[in-house]
Order: C-alpha cells, then structure tokens, then sequence
C-alpha cells in the first residue's frame, strides 16, 4: 500500500547489508541435507505411519490455531487502547511474531530445545540450556523436527506478544524492535528449556517434576513478568495517576474490538492447549478442550454477574479479561483435572483478575493499560499451582492434594518462583540496559499526541472525525 | 481492563456464595472418577484407535469452527444494530456461550442426551427426557462422552445466540442473563433430546424417522421461534413503526462488521455440517462441506442479483442474509442432498428469506432488528422439509420425493409443526414470566439513549464522534 | 436485515427466470446417482482406508482455513480503501466467492481437471483443456471428486479477490459481477489446467516441467496480471496523478483493518500451502507450514526495517504488504525449498514489493489502490523462479539451481512468461470488451462521491462523523 507517496529510492547500503545476511545464511544452510526432511525414512505405510501422519494433522492445525491468537492479541490490545495509539499497538502486534519467528528459528529454538533429544537434530544440551538445532539445518531438517518447530514458535511468539500490551503507549519502537527478539530468543527459551527441554525444572524430585501442560508458566507467566519489570522501568502513562496516588481510567477507543480478540484468543487456545499433546492419538485431548472451554467459561461468568452484582452493571472488558484469566488458569493443568476443576479454577482465576487488577493499580501503582500483568503474571503463577492442588492422577501421573499427594504442589511451588524471578529478573535487565542506552520512553510531548503520528506517520482512523487524543483529564 | 477506576472492594458475601457453590461442584465431582478419562482403555494401537483418534481430530476440530460463529454472530448481530446498543449486544453475544456452557454442562447436556446410549455415562432416560451425564461426572467423565460433550456445547451456545439478535436494542440485560440459561439448558436440550437424543422424532414410523442432519431446526428453528415469542412479547423499538402500521428502516451502524460476521459465520459452517457426521471415516463429509458452501453461495447470488435487478443497486446487508438463509436451510440435509440440490435450497432460501423479511415487517408488524426470525425460523422449517423434498437416498437410507419416495416428508413436517410449537410455545412461557415478574423491556428511555451507558456505564466507541442515537425518526 | 423498508413486491417475472434456471439444474443433476457419492465403495477398514480418513480430513480443513483468506481479502482491501467505498469493496469481496463458486461449480473446475483423471468424473480432456466433471454430476458425484472440488474452489475464488482490489473504487458492480465470473470459470481454469490438471506446462521438457506447488502463478500472478489489465484499462482513480505524472498518496480508513485483514490472510495461507499436498500422510506438511511461515515472516521484517532505517518510521500497511508479498513469493516453492531458502525468497520478496510499488506509481504510472499487481503479479513471477534456483531435491525431484540443475529454471521461466501473456492478454479482452458494451468505470460525480450511495444505496458507517470524502487532493 502506498502510503506515501514520494519518490523512494532503496537504499543500497542495506540492501548490500542484507545480502551479507543472506549470504550468512546461505553458508549456514548449503550443507544441511541431511535429517529426514521429506518424511521417505519417517513414514510406513502402516499403523505408525498413520500415528505420525493423524498426529501432524492435529499438531500442525493446533500450531495455526496458536499463530490466530496473535490476531486477538492485536485487536484486544488496540481496542483497549486509544485512538492516538492504534497504529503503533497494531504495528508492535504484527511485528513480534515476524521478528520473534527469525529469532526463534534461528537462536530461541536451539537453546530450548537442544538436549532434549525429542526429535533429530536436538541432541546436544544439559540441564540448564540446549544448543542444537538453530537454523533448523543439518540433521534438523527433518519432517519431525520441523513439525515440532512449527508448534513452538507460534508459543514464542505469545510471550512478546504479552509484553506489547502492558507497555503501551509509551515504549519507544526502537525498543520494542530490539526487546521483542530478546524475550523470544533468551528468555522465553532460556526457561523454556528448563521446564519443557527436559531441563531441571521437570526433574524435580516432588511428585513427578514440575508440570506446565501448555504454558501457565512457560508462556504466560514469563509475558507478565517480563511485562511487569517493564512497566516499572517504564513508569505510567502521563495522566493514569493523580497527584495524591489515585488512579484515573483510561477507557480503550473500541469495545467490539476487544470483545472480538477475546473470541479470537479463546478460539486459537483451543490450539494452545488441546493440541499441546502433539498427538490425537492420546485421547485426552477431548478431556483438554473441555477443561479449557469450562474455566475461560466460567472466569468470564464470575466476573460478568460479579460486576453485575457490585454495580448494576455489567462491565464487559472486565469479564472478557475473566475468561482470558480462566484461560490463563487452566493452561498449566489442562490435561491433569476433570472438567468440575476447571470450572473451580476459572471463577478462581476471574477473583484473581480482579483482585490483581485493583492491587496493581491501586496498591503497586502501576500502569498497565490492557491489564496484562493480572491477567498472565498473576494467573500464570495461579494455574502452576492449580496442577498441584487439582490433579486427579488420571494423566500423566500427576496427582494434586485432592488426591492426598503433597508432592506436587511442591513442585508446582518451586516453578512459580523460579518462573517469577527468572522473567522479572531478565526483564529488569533488558529493560534497564534498553533504558540507559537507547532510551526506552518516548518524549513526553509524544505521548501527549500519540504515537501513531510521529513513529508511523499515519494515524489509524485518516478519515474519522476524532473527539482529540484522551488523556485521562478529561 | 480496569475501565473503572474507583477504589472496589471484592464483596465478602458474593465471594462466599460462589465459594459455597463451587464446594457443591466439589462434593460432585470428587466421587467422579469412572469412565475412561484419559483414553488408556478406549484408545488401542490398532485401526481401531486410529478411527478413534481420526475421528477426534475432526469432531473437536469442527466444533473449535462452530465455537468461531459465536464470533460471527457477534460482529454480524452488533453491525446490525446502532452504535448506542454495541456495548449491550456485544456483552450478550459474549456471555451466551460463557453462561450457556455452564448451564449445559450442569443440566441441558443431561436433559438431551440421557438415555441415549451414545457414550459411557449417558445410560439413563426415555423417549421424551434424558437424566444421566450431568456435570460429565462419574461415567461421563469418560474421552469419548466429553469429546461429544464439547461437539454438543457449541451447538447449544449457537440457539441462545440466534435470540439475542432479535430482542436487540430493547431487552433489559437482567431477563437476558436468566432466559440464556433457560434456553440453553432446557428449551433447547429437551427438544434436542427428540431429535438427536433417541427420542419420539427420531424413530417417527414414516421414512427413516424424522433426520436433521446438523440442525436446521434442533439448532435454528429453536433459536428463530423462541426469538419470535420473545419479540412479539417486547413490541417493537420506539420509531420502527409509523402510526399507520407501516414501517421505517433503522440501519446498522457498520456494514463492514455485518460483512465479517457473515464470513466468520460462514468459516464456522463447515465445522457446524461437515463435522456433524461426528467422524471423518466417513467420507461422506466431503460431500457435506461442498453442500454447505454451494447452498450458502446461491442463497448469496440469489439475493445479490435479486435486489440488483429489482432496485438498480446491491443490497449487500440482505445479501449476506441471504447467505446465512442458505446455510440455514441446508443445515438438515447436507449429508442427504446432492450438490445441485444444494443450489436449489440455497436459491429457494434466498427467496423465503427476502419474503419472510417482509412479511415480518409488513404483514406480522414484528420488529426483528437483524432478521434472526426470517434467517433462522423460517430457514430452519424450510430445511427440515428440504430433506423430505431433495434426500437422493445415498446416505442414511434418507429418500425423498425426488426418488418418489413420500414418507420421509411426513416425518420432516412432523419435525417442523413440534419444532416450531415447541419453541414459540416455551418461549411464549419464558418471556411472560420474564415480563410479569423482573421485566423484560428497557424504559424508554434508556431504548432512547441507547443500553450502553445505563447498562454497562461506557460507550462503544469513546473517542470517535457519532451523530446522535439514531431513532429511526432520521 | 432489512436495510429498505418500503414494500417490496417479489418481481414475478425474475422468480420465472430462476425457477427456470433451477429446473435445468435440477434436469441435469437427475440422472446423477453414480460414482461413489457416500464412500461405500472407496473407505475399506483398513490402512488404505485410515489414509482416505487422515488426508480428507486434512485437506478440508485446509479448505476452510482458504475460504478465511476471503475474509482477510475483504479486511486488507477495505481498511486501504476510503470510506466512501466500503461497502462497494465489501460487497465485491463477497460476492466473488459467492459467484464464484458456482461459476466454478458449472464450468470452471470441469475446464480444469477434465482429463486429469485424478480422480472420478475426470476422464475427459487433452494438454490444452479439459471438458468433464461439470456440475459434479454423474461419475463426478463422488466422495473424492468432490473432496477435491472444495480445496479447488477456494483457490478459485482467491483469484477474482485479487482483481477486485486493483480495480477498487472506480469500477462498476455490474462489470464487477461479471468479470467475477470469466475470471473463475475460464482465465484461470484454463491456465490452471495447463499447470495442475495434467496440460503442457507440468509436462515440459525441462527439470521435471514447471512446477508451482500451490500457485503462486495459479492464482498469484493470474489474479495480479489480470488486474493490471483492468487497471490499465480503467485508468487511476480521480486525483491519484498530478499533471506534471507524480503520484499522490491516497491513505485508507482503518489501519487496523489492513493489520487483521493480513492476520486472517497469514492465517488462512497455513491451508493454502500445506494442504496442497492433498495428504497429511505425505509428512513433508511440516516442512511447507514452516516455510510459509518464515517466508511471511522474514519479508514482513525486511520491509519493517527497511522503513524504519529510510524513514525512522515503521510503515505498518506496507509491512503488512512485505508479508503478503513473501507469502505469494514462497507458494509455488513451500514444499520445494529448506527453511533457510525460505527465509531469502522472503526477503527478496520483501525487496520486489517495495520496487514494485515504487515501479508502478513512478514509472508504470499506474493506480492500484491496495497494491495488488507488485504483491500478486510481481511476487507471483518471483515465486515461480525461485523454485528454479531454491529447490533442493529433496521433494518431489524438483532441483534448482543450488543443487546445481539448470533444466528447471527453464521450465519456470516458461511458466512466468506464460502466466504472465494469458493473464494479461485475457485480462485486457475481458476489460476491454465490457469497457466497449456496459462500460466498466463509474462516472466522475460517483466517483467522487464515492460508490457506496449510487450503488448500494446506504454508506458503511452512518453514524460515525466523517471529514468528509478524501480524494487526494487535501
């Protein structure tokens, strides 16, 4: 699309810059034939063959479900934002899962799952971190491999995405450009490794390790945490607190938009965890669907009747954050609870939303503006202890205390600090040296005037008369 | 998203009544575990299990699809209506499927499939009501029962949805919360017990029994009939009708959203009648998505062409309407019907509903802001004759009169005068108690302000500046 | 939705019409009972049977995810578009797959794959074109047949989105509505017999004969070159050109709809690309998800960064464009090509777009209003060359350049040309015969007033307050 229109000239210099790159690449690749990477040695034409080949289908329909969820993303985001920053909200929303994909595909995904020895070409790692399969060459050009890339990345990419919504507008682009492939490549992998490579969080000797089905933690958690060390180092929005400490609300320009990116969330996490066993040949997976359809339902119903009972009114921004609580609750415990748990865990998580929601804003004084942070940190932490409360030991092996194993939710404990620390931790690093390099915030004067303008040079609605940018004042 | 920002206090008593109900779920469910939870006895690796695992795939896979057309009906329904009811319609399309998957959890699952035999836990009922698999506890809790409970969950948050469009703009949100549940858990189940659950309609002594394939009318005549109680019980909105009788048209306030929502609705179809077969072993389901898409297609053409020939312009509000008519009326015959017959129900929808739409407004003098009464009652009656009309006898021994067979019409009409009685009639009961007890109709004026503000406190779109509530009167 | 409330009487005389039309259907249709319309004789109980299970299923559902991309369509080109327009756009969108597949239903698909003997029903045709399975009757009225019809239709129906968005905003809806038709029916069924159903391009006598995996010249550069030739017929859009030739930037509406249009394209490609294996059994899926992917992604953040270091602003819609741009780029080679390979087609693609863009405005002088022909027709080329040069053998015995065969480069560039000459020239007797009889420009004062009033007779938002139209010039 041609937005502007003046005579553009490509530039050579990075052009030649980019070839380099490529070139790079084309180093990296050339000798890489090797692995499986059409499925010749793979597949039989008999009952393993069709395991493998039912399997691709419900993983592979699982990763494209996960990869929607970024279309909620974006439109919950911007719809819960204002008009001035719309285009920039959109943009950071496109942008991660395209840079976050590079990322993964060429650092992210080595270092997570390197030694975990699930698939060729992930030999090589130990405990703490992997380091085969980057590039996806060499003995990981295999059909196997690749299938299990493809669901990944689209959960790398989540992580950044969770990020975007709690500090925006304000972040600097530049920052985000740069932030987004280190919470993809580094930190989401790093920890990734540790819980899902086969690392030490899942060896951990309570119960049966550490369990995370689908990413309450892994994905979630990490968002918010990092989200949380960003906001901090950010500071709030010019106007969100008065004086005396009060919060004022800053209502979203669009409320089907969010209404609409809950439906699209809720849809590609149908994706998200079902599909997180890689196999419908494990039945469960219809158990997965259940447990998690019932607790986003049931999140979004306590806080429906909740505001309801509170106000008279039924606020439905809030109750879409109570089904994305419940979402968020269940993911970790997916697999390992009956369908009742999930409806206990999702009114849980709609409480917690809630409450985290106020304790942030008012308690912390901190300011995020699509509540990212109570809705994945809080929840997140929430759902890894739920396995080890509500496991009913019919999966896995993992059993919860209403099953009388105590085990568990030790476990489950260690990973909710350790995921806490490690994503709060990193992101304070990556935000204070993002800080104190390039500047992480932009200029007072544009925030007053959004971002859209000075960072896009467009802004989102051209032709709509705008009543002027909201600024918490009026 | 904290769109308010006054300091709130959790409130101690709701959070004990919660906590009291979810220790009720508790006391259910804790003697639950029975059935095959996990698979380990269903699942063999033989071919066998691969049908089974096939099977799932494609059956929660279709019903993640019909859970999308929540998200169509949304966008469709709130771009039907004025921006001062966005809010409203946007929070009813949201919560039905939220409430209603509680509600057919606890009770409407039971209702409409005890006694069926289909799967573990569904032993008990008889041909007019079902009692086992409430909760999906004790044998229900089994891979197979929960991968059809979620098949049947969609289903019931579509009927509650179709309501919604009709008494738009007008209901108080209060009868809505109740009646969705009601709808869902009772209305809709009982009836669905006769069709699909064993019962009377199903085993009637003319043809093969009555055959609704995906729901033409267990799905969308329930929705369309309840929505006609429910509007001849609220009257018209205030400046619809003229004092002569005649009436005024009251825009939507975005056709693009009405456009999406037809597409999103559309995408969902093919989840909603090709994964109705409960199984992709048979293969039939080819024939089922190209049914779905052809009959939906003409009704498209048919009503674009329709409204260009007779008023020089397209018309492309009615034409999505016109699409939505089609797939409707396609839905009780897709897997019994060839491809051309297809096009000739989809044609003969386009017709039904340009007529329906108006006699409803000329002839009934109802007031059905998006159409849902034409689209979906009407549609819904004249697919269920359509398989009587067009079954070529190729699948499920369902012949119709095109192979000179006259049974199965018998049955179909049957089907049609129990659907269409059955709905409008518990409707007509749920409404009134409704209005005579907690009332059903806004003041009027809150229905002239709009229901955004009164009943959720913000606007749908804060920032862009609107008009003026647009009365009809314009 | 009845948009029009004065009485409307049913014009009896075109209810004729189409009652006549369906009784040719239905006479043709009647004598249809053969092939294998339910399966019966084509599912066995056995591994050759779960294969038929598994690859129905799987493309299917890459069928629907295709039939989404028409909603991504319809929300890139709106959001592009100005609001005077919108609905005319929508409606385009929408009808072209509604026309679309029953043109291709009657005649297109029969054109195509008559001859390929691929499946029943396809015996009938030669190198040039092919003459059976019409109407999906007789033998064709078959489980495969037809499973293989719906993933054909969809790719049919993408062909005529592309033309709609080059023409937008000027073209007449009753040029519109038919074009729509020869487009599918005939311009690309008859080059897609050439390439797909067994003609003389998959048969040259070079590598293995031109290859276009799942069409970025099939649909892509058909769907783009005819464009360019209406584009050139039609002449650019009032105020696009000064006098003195230099382009003036005319912005679209809504920047979100151009990001989520290319959320639900992206989306939708997964089915595109991956599914035209035809066989998840065929585990070599994994790798074309994956290439698409990283295609898309590395051309989206190419553009993204080539914009930011330009203009140290990130220009989303293009960037957008840079996605689409890799997404057509990497579609005839996905399953050919490493992911590495993938990676530099997107870039380079990402590159061609913003050349393309630059080339046609500056020196073409050409209006194309979402950039269809530099995404579509430019990359379409590219993608079909890249095969030549990518292709690393390990798929389906097609080598390029990298591996050191130079056969196959050759039959790709025959391809091109040849994509390129039937399309365009097609395109320019198509255009030009209907500029000569019904005329297929609007006039100047419905131009500039945009063709939602004169031709659809309500705007897209009648609420929101406007700035009135945009034409370039402010």
């Amino acid at each position: 699309m041609p937005v502007k229109a003046k005579e553009e000239k490509m530039n050579i210099k990075k052009i030649i810059q980019w070839s380099v790159m490529a070139g790079i690449i084309l180093m990296l690749a050339l000798p890489a034939l090797a692995g499986d990477p059409n499925g010749a040695e793979t597949y039989t034409n008999d009952i393993a063959g069709m395991k493998l080949a039912i399997n691709f289908t419900w993983t592979l329909i699982g990763a494209f479900l996960v990869f929607f969820m970024q279309a909620g993303f974006a439109y919950l985001g911007a719809g819960a934002l204002r008009v001035k920053n719309t285009v920039n909200y959109f943009t950071k929303s496109y942008m991660d899962f395209s840079i976050g994909a590079l990322a993964y595909w060429a650092v992210g995904f080595g270092l997570m799952f390197g030694g975990s020895k699930l698939y060729p070409g992930l030999e090589d790692g130990n405990a703490w971190i992997g380091w085969s399969g980057f590039f996806l060459t060499g003995d990981a050009y295999d059909v196997q491999t690749i299938m299990f890339w493809m669901f990944q990345v689209v959960f790398a990419a989540t992580a950044a995405t969770i990020v975007a919504g709690a500090v925006a507008e304000r972040l600097k682009i530049q920052a985000y450009l740069i932030y987004s492939i280190f919470v993809t490549a580094v930190i989401y992998s790093i920890y990734g490794h540790w819980i899902w490579g086969g690392g030490w969080l899942s060896t951990l000797p309570y119960g049966v390790g550490a369990r995370d089905f689908a990413g309450s933690g892994a994905v979630h958690a990490i968002g918010g945490f990092v989200a949380l060390a960003g906001v901090i180092l950010l500071g709030p929005r010019i106007g969100k607190f008065n004086k005396d400490g009060t919060p004022n609300a800053i209502p979203g320009h669009d409320v089907g938009m969010i209404v609409m990116g809950t439906f699209f969330l809720f849809f590609g996490w149908f994706g998200f965890n079902p599909a997180s066993t890689l196999a419908a040949t494990d039945l469960r997976i219809s158990v997965i669907a259940v447990t998690t359809f019932l607790a986003g339902a049931a999140g979004a119903t306590f806080v429906c009747y909740a505001t309801y009972f509170k106000t008279g009114k039924v606020d439905i921004a809030l109750t879409c954050n109570g089904a994305l609580a419940g979402l968020v609750g269940i993911t970790a415990g997916a697999a390992y609870v009956a369908p009742w748990a999930a409806v206990v865990i999702g009114i849980i998580s709609g409480m917690l939303i809630m409450f985290g929601l106020w304790f942030n804003e008012w308690k912390l004084k901190i300011d995020d503006p699509v509540g990212a942070i109570a809705c994945h940190a809080y929840n997140g932490v929430w759902g890894l202890l739920a396995v080890g409360i509500f496991a009913d030991g019919t999966y896995g092996g993992v059993k919860g205390l209403i099953v009388g194993e105590t085990g568990q939710i030790i476990a489950q404990a260690i990973d909710a600090v350790t995921v806490a620390v490690w994503a709060f931790g990193t992101g304070l690093i990556l935000f204070g040296i993002l800080k104190y390099t390039i500047g992480i915030r932009v200029s007072a004067e544009e925030e007053l005037t959004g971002l859209d303008i000075p960072e896009h040079g467009t802004s989102a609605y051209p032709e709509f008369v705008i009543a002027g940018p909201f600024d918490g004042k009026r």
